[in-house]
């Protein structure tokens, strides 16, 4: 069941964001936490404003993993590795988390942090 | 606080995890979930039985990045990016995520998913 969940969640959350970020609003609620490469965001109305500024044009997420898993209180943990293209920009890993609660019904999310993938192999 | 109990878990798993495996058992219970490579194993035994059997003899883990939040029903989430250096073998980037809980006392693992940051940018 959860693998399911998370799965649609996923697939839902980055449809939106590459096609129509402002949708995101719908998977997010009053109590959310953001943390967005390091910066802290909390509340959908402070998650969206920063949504909505990331400066760029167009972006295209895919996916290389995702997995699922039930976590404390009923919630589902979801971590997705992928790979984004902004603009003309090179290709760049990344990797985001997600917790899912079930709130009337809807599956929407409780934690969400977000990360590129910077490496130095140095 | 959050921080402080992630930051800390973190360290402790990692000294753990390069140093002697076999005290990792300390920081799962019964109910723990771990997902290794897709792979996944419920319970302390279980998950004890795959970090134990790991086929290398040396292993040192680097963080470049952690993040943790307050999560559903007072967990923490913990989102680890780092390299490790398996015996010879080139570094490689990874990343993990963890739910803590706090059972009599002590902050142990709920949940624990591991992935090898594998990225084909073909």
């Amino acid at each position: 069941m959860w693998e399911q969940v998370g799965t649609s969640f996923v697939h839902l959350y980055y449809q939106h964001f590459d096609a129509s970020r402002v949708q995101l609003s719908a998977l997010y609620m009053d109590a959310s936490c953001l943390t967005w490469e390091g910066q802290q965001f909390q509340g959908k109305t402070a998650i969206m404003e920063k949504l909505m500024s990331l400066p760029f044009q167009k972006i295209q997420h895919s996916i290389t993993s995702q997995d699922h898993q039930p976590a404390p209180d009923n919630s589902i943990l979801s971590m997705v590795v992928g790979q984004l293209k902004v603009d003309n920009d090179p290709v760049m890993g990344f990797h985001q988390l997600f917790v899912l609660k079930n709130i009337s019904d809807n599956w929407v999310c409780t934690n969400d942090i977000f990360r590129l993938a910077l490496y130095n192999f140095a």
